[in-house]
């Protein structure tokens, strides 16, 4: 049976609700960032790299979202959650998703894990790189709510993998300083998302 | 025909191998970063995003690497550059180069693009970023060394789309401050991938 370590408020969700959306069996392990559990010895097992989420599967085990998310998709083709038969129409949900990890998670990432990219002393920096995460995560926001939310879904008229994970992302704008009335589009698609069975449970999970 | 739009010494490179391992017909457009030209109105009606690379197909515009690596492995099959009938072999190729954009792209990033992260004018800032860079090069280039290159290939005994990414960024890794004594595997894996013809193909038209 599928295993996803989570921790509550991160990009965990997204793949929780794709899990949710499939209806497939599963089981979750959350992982307490507040006592640091992702640098645990026994967490470390599961994931070298100290982050979450991790997949535990009959295979082996899975890392990073958009990895993990293609990864349900393909492994559940009847619940239609990707273009899997048209590598162009997949390359772009896969770019969506990248873009997602590699340039807007990362700029969020600025406000609390500064310390990844300057010294952990110095305070100076870390203050500076939080002071610019309100325009570089609304630079982002607003690239997708004008070049890439084709709407109703990311992808048109298909909810795919890329809506679960747009949700997730979303969830830390306000957090990030991002004003909701810049991206009308984006915070529809999150309304929407919220009313979805798999996405309430998901949280649910999560919260409980 | 495939265009592919690059700039020399960038990730655009692993695209421009796999497209010499594939054996298609495809044409180049060099985008000159000193000229600034990844922001010109041209190119962003291309790639609004202003980097590269960028992939033109009969079928639309992609970006992003991940997803552009394994549009080509989709897109020609025969060519065997990933394990595309296998969802958990597959999301192992996506999770490493999941990893390589967004960790191990991001944190070399902070030596020369640190303006994305904090105020451009905040000299002292941008100076705590690039001497953060040799360390957080470092902790990704050796979790790769201990944890994800399989060998010989980054996959195993089969070369994939991984292959051509880790040659890619590990161009960087002196100017980044890692001692490649640190990482003979990672070093041995770039000698190797510096014979394969198309390799030596991508490079020579980049650097021609």
């Amino acid at each position: 049976m599928l295993k996803l370590y989570y921790a509550a408020h991160t990009c965990a969700l997204a793949t929780h609700i794709v899990l949710e959306e499939v209806g497939v069996d599963y089981s979750t392990v959350r992982i307490d960032f507040a006592k640091n559990e992702q640098r645990s010895p026994d967490y470390l097992k599961v994931n070298p790299k100290g982050r979450v989420p991790a997949l535990i599967t009959d295979r082996g085990i899975l890392t990073e979202t958009p990895a993990m998310l293609a990864f349900v998709a393909q492994s559940f083709p009847a619940a239609n959650l990707a273009p899997l038969g048209d590598p162009f129409a997949f390359a772009q949900v896969q770019a969506f998703n990248s873009y997602l990890c590699s340039t807007l998670h990362v700029a969020h990432a600025h406000r609390m894990r500064g310390e990844r990219w300057v010294d952990a002393g110095d305070a100076a920096a870390i203050a500076a790189m939080k002071r610019q995460v309100p325009q570089s995560v609304t630079a982002c926001f607003e690239l997708i709510e004008r070049d890439m939310l084709q709407g109703p879904w990311v992808m048109g008229e298909r909810y795919t993998i890329c809506d679960a994970y747009l949700f997730t992302v979303a969830q830390w704008l306000e957090a990030d300083g991002v004003e909701p009335a810049r991206i009308p589009r984006v915070m529809d698609h999150r309304r929407r998302m919220s009313e979805r069975a798999a996405t309430c449970k998901a949280i649910a999970q999560e919260l409980a």
